[in-house]
């Protein structure tokens, strides 16, 4: 009788619970050991500035699946507050200390899979980061201490960082009725972004009394007597302030797969072939500390988000114990609500087009949500991106209200399918007076950019 | 100097409009006339239940360009109250009459146009259809009778029909406070959906206390001393009702094109190419007069609709005028609003897919809205149907709330590309816990279908 197969998962939030779960259900004879440095499991991380609004709301509900139920019901064998401290290649184990005991222990395995996450940076050379009152919103236990300091004390809030997370906290800290400065220092907020859909952001943030101080960069924070955070500091001037969120990124936690000798690709990240293996035969990756193939740039990119950690995770779950799933990459699709806006995007924008060799073209147009003369409808603002010489759809960015942000899901669509503007000006979309317009909004953005397609040859 | 081209359009609504415009777009120098037997061009048809729905609302919001415009920034040569008796394809030549002056006119072309729609079908051998408080729901002056007839008088009413206009007009009646009961002849409403979303219909037409009387074949109509309806009689019993509509479906409008020896397609509708001309090489057609290609089945196929119309009003508008623009085809995409209920399909449900040749499967699953946790989500559900052995992609049903209906069109989108359930499940979806779960509820069901592909050689 051969000993079933030994699967050992680092990580057991999205992509180290999506992986651990379907090996299980592809092989349930193996055993599936989940080592979890933090005390949840399976949390929607994604869900915590919008449930940070809610005083009501308790942390936990954003859990999917209880240590518990991962064990009685899904049959793994799950160990929180494990460190792991080093993966032995050549011996196949891995090392983690139990932090409750604080005792090493090895853990042999035939097969391996780093979910290991990715962190929030910590800007170089910046005082004062470990004032009370600053916070980083990473995990889970982040999410408690920011929750927990939202009292009636905290009156001004400054969020370092005008990315999503920084949107959402500007938002979210709004809503707890503070006052909120959000200090960007890149130009504009929401690098990346074509300049279109910034509009819209900026007046959003405006009209909610949001202040930005964009091409502003951070010098260092000032505390008070009792050292909590006071005062921060910019190359442009102070803002007062009780309480202070750091969204200026994340990185891919590659701290093991470095030290093990796995190859990282160029975005730092783990190197995965699309099986989500790594450059090491028994070693698979998944979720915000890999790379994944990237469908419109045609190489691998470093975009973390739940839904990629998710799928890549089951991928990885299945090709552990012996499946040859393949993970057909990304578009690069995203998206956020910071007040009553929804703001999504898929594929390249103008620059990352040029940058990936493209000649893009792009328009912007602005439709109703409802059919003509429906009450309620509210402008849908539409960006398509596409090559000059071939038409290709290479991106979009919607925003707007009302259902906007799932108005991305059929450029999603068409950026896997590699379809042209042509194609989008055909396409059979839906039509009824309270929900859509009789030309859909990307229908009249298609139709309006084809007058630019230029084909040649 | 050449005499300009000279092109007719009969028909002023979707398809007619669409095309004029198109043609006087694409050749600035064509004289463009637009024959239109009602007096208003333009309107939103789809949208006149709703527009009933509010007593404030004026029926007229639903036009989308007045004559006026039409003539004077679109320049066309507009005749309203134009009722067109003939098409003579030897001389080229269109013979109207002028419903106001009586007179008979002869308007020669080089290229016609013929955007005749479809008419409300009749129910053959039913007395009483002419009583006062019966109505069909048509063209605009359909929508202002009824809306008319909505006095304080009226409190029951029969809708005869449980289709699209069946169950908008069930919700706009009992929203006009109405008790309501529809009627349908075959064993269920909504003939041709799958049973899962009919269940979803009926329980909100339940809940609204709107009674349905499927399987029940409508046998005349009894008025009473003032020549107004009150009873209606079916082989299931008889119904007391102020207010009748009639919703049987619709039939293309094809004497025109028949009487001209133009070529009708199998479904009865004018056959044309995918360039929008039919049998006679001066003469296209569009809109609900016409068939359409059907993408999924490979054959022309006749689903009369608002969408269609315009595409294919504006690609025949082209080609009158020497274009060479082709459509693509439909992929039988259609959505409505029944209450709080969105309703939207695309491509083809299991009965239909049987009948084309495939070997359907299909599931059904329900996933909230919103994020596990994000409050004021609702659950969605979806069928999908894909053929077993390819694992092509052949159509979907999604019923429920908050943006239900919008989720169609990715799988519009990917029914254009033939894509299998398998590219479904790799789709790179939006995710923000306010308006999506890391697991849009289209891909729960793609990773639950594709357990039932069985992959053949």
């Amino acid at each position: 009788m051969t000993s079933p197969t030994r699967i050992v998962v680092v990580g057991g939030v999205a992509a180290g619970m999506s992986a651990a779960s379907q090996a299980r259900r592809r092989r349930p004879e193996a055993a599936v050991t989940v080592l979890e440095r933090g005390s949840s499991i399976s949390y929607g991380a994604c869900g915590m500035p919008y449930n940070i609004e809610d005083p009501q709301r308790d942390l936990d509900d954003l859990i999917v699946l209880t240590p518990e139920k991962a064990r009685d019901e899904r049959g793994l064998d799950l160990r929180l507050r494990h460190l792991v401290t080093a993966v032995d290649l050549d011996r196949g184990e891995v090392v983690a200390v139990d932090e409750d005991g604080g005792t090493e222990v090895r853990i042999p395995f035939d097969g391996l899979v780093l979910a290991t996450g990715a962190r929030a940076v910590r800007p170089p050379g910046i005082d004062g980061l470990d004032l009370a009152g600053v916070h980083f919103l990473r995990d889970l236990e982040d999410g408690r201490h920011l929750k927990q300091d939202l009292d009636d004390r905290v009156r001004r809030a400054v969020v370092v960082g005008g990315g999503y997370i920084g949107m959402e906290m500007a938002h979210v800290l709004t809503s707890r009725g503070l006052g909120v400065t959000v200090v960007e220092r890149e130009p504009e907020i929401l690098p990346g972004w074509g300049p279109e859909a910034v509009a819209e952001v900026r007046s959003e943030l405006t009209a909610h009394e949001v202040e930005v101080m964009a091409g502003s960069a951070l010098q260092y924070l000032k505390g008070d007597a009792d050292g909590r955070v006071a005062t921060v500091v910019t190359d442009a001037g102070s803002i007062e302030a009780d309480l202070v969120v750091i969204a200026v990124g994340i990185r891919p936690e590659v701290s093991l797969a470095k030290a093990a000798g796995l190859r990282l690709g160029e975005s730092g990240a783990i190197w995965v072939d699309q099986q989500q293996q790594t450059s090491h035969p028994a070693v698979w990756a998944a979720g915000d500390c890999a790379e994944a193939f990237h469908r419109i740039l045609r190489k691998p990119a470093w975009i973390p988000l739940g839904t990629t950690a998710n799928k890549q995770g089951r991928i990885a779950g299945a090709n552990v114990v012996g499946g040859r799933s393949r993970f057909a990459g990304i578009v690069g699709t995203a998206g956020f609500m910071v007040f009553d806006l929804e703001v999504a995007r898929s594929g390249l924008g103008v620059a990352a087009a040029a940058e990936a060799g493209f000649e893009p073209i792009s328009t912007t147009i602005r439709q109703r949500s409802r059919a003509h003369g429906y009450p309620g409808g509210t402008p849908v603002q539409v960006t398509l991106v596409a090559d000059r010489h071939t038409g290709l759809l290479l991106g979009a960015e919607i925003v707007g209200k009302d259902g906007a942000a799932l108005r991305i899901n059929p450029v999603a669509t068409a950026l896997a399918s590699h379809l042209t503007v042509a194609d989008l000006q055909q396409l059979d979309m839906v039509y009824a007076p309270p929900f859509a317009s009789v030309w859909d909004p990307l229908l009249v953005a298609a139709n309006q950019l084809s007058k630019k397609v230029e084909r040649t040859g």
